[in-house]
């Protein structure tokens, strides 16, 4: 029998891009962009309307996705769910053409066993083929012909029409 | 009802990196790569074991995928099938970590019809959920759930298993 699929996204699941936000916010306007203000709110809409440019142009600027801090545990149970299931990563980078290498050597060097094969740069991701897939954002479940699982983040903690992860070793509980 | 879907093939398909083969293959070793003797191999099958190399080589190297001619009737066939379906550009760019940026610079240059959230870079195709793939190599649709389409080339000139189109004026007459 064939091993299930799960595609897993990059952002706020595998990558710690809100790690990137706080600390170039800091760095440009001498303020801390915190978990709370971070609630239920895209980065750019937690900040003062005059700072929204910059942090909307972020994801777009050199180096940005460049050794991002690696989300709790998701090499170690990613590696074991690798036994069990065919393992995709699904992220929506042609939103930020600039941010290809990056994702690319990101995922080369933090998850070397995983398959180049099975990377998928898109946009819309009612393109996937996919029984499970792991995302922070719930549009991202629209049209998905599988099971969505909404991974924790601040951004999403008023979403409640998906089941919620939070965290990796919920995962693994889950689906291991 | 929701369209039907038709993920594209890029290379060889929509754009011709073939003549980019023949066009370095002529400038640097001073012979012509011709149609007939890519007849069923792939272009670095199709030139002298000292060759090989090289030509493996091409697809990775700077400006490979840039400016590639485009194959005929594509434009104006994608344009009219834009209407009746949704269209995605599916693209085994993965194997070229070089070639992301030139594909979707020249997929918004010749294509600027197409949504950008449309586009996929992956590497293993059998990840595509959509009604039909036109694609040149067969092993594509291996895993595929629709229904695949194989785009006459050189190449694949002997496979027999998939029902074939000979240039995009043929796709117009099937699906349109």
């Amino acid at each position: 029998m064939n091993k299930q699929r799960i595609a897993v996204d990059m952002d706020e699941v595998m990558a710690d891009s809100i790690a990137r936000f706080r600390e170039w916010y800091g760095r440009d306007f001498q303020l801390e962009l915190t978990l709370e203000a971070l609630r239920g709110k895209n980065p750019h809409e937690a900040v003062a309307p005059e700072h929204q440019p910059a942090l909307r142009a972020y994801p777009n600027a050199e180096g940005f996705f460049r050794d991002l801090p690696i989300i709790k545990d998701s090499q170690r149970v990613m590696k074991e769910l690798a036994e069990k299931y065919e393992i995709f990563i699904t992220t929506a980078a042609m939103e930020f053409p600039n941010s290809f290498l990056d994702k690319y050597q990101w995922l080369r060097q933090h998850f070397p066993f995983l398959p180049w094969r099975n990377f998928v740069f898109c946009g819309d991701k009612s393109i996937i083929n996919a029984d499970y897939l792991i995302d922070d954002n719930a549009y991202n479940f629209d049209g998905f012909r599988g099971v969505g699982l909404l991974f924790d983040a601040p951004h999403n903690a008023h979403e409640t029409r998906y089941r919620r992860v939070c965290g990796w070793q919920e995962v693994a509980t889950l689906l291991l």
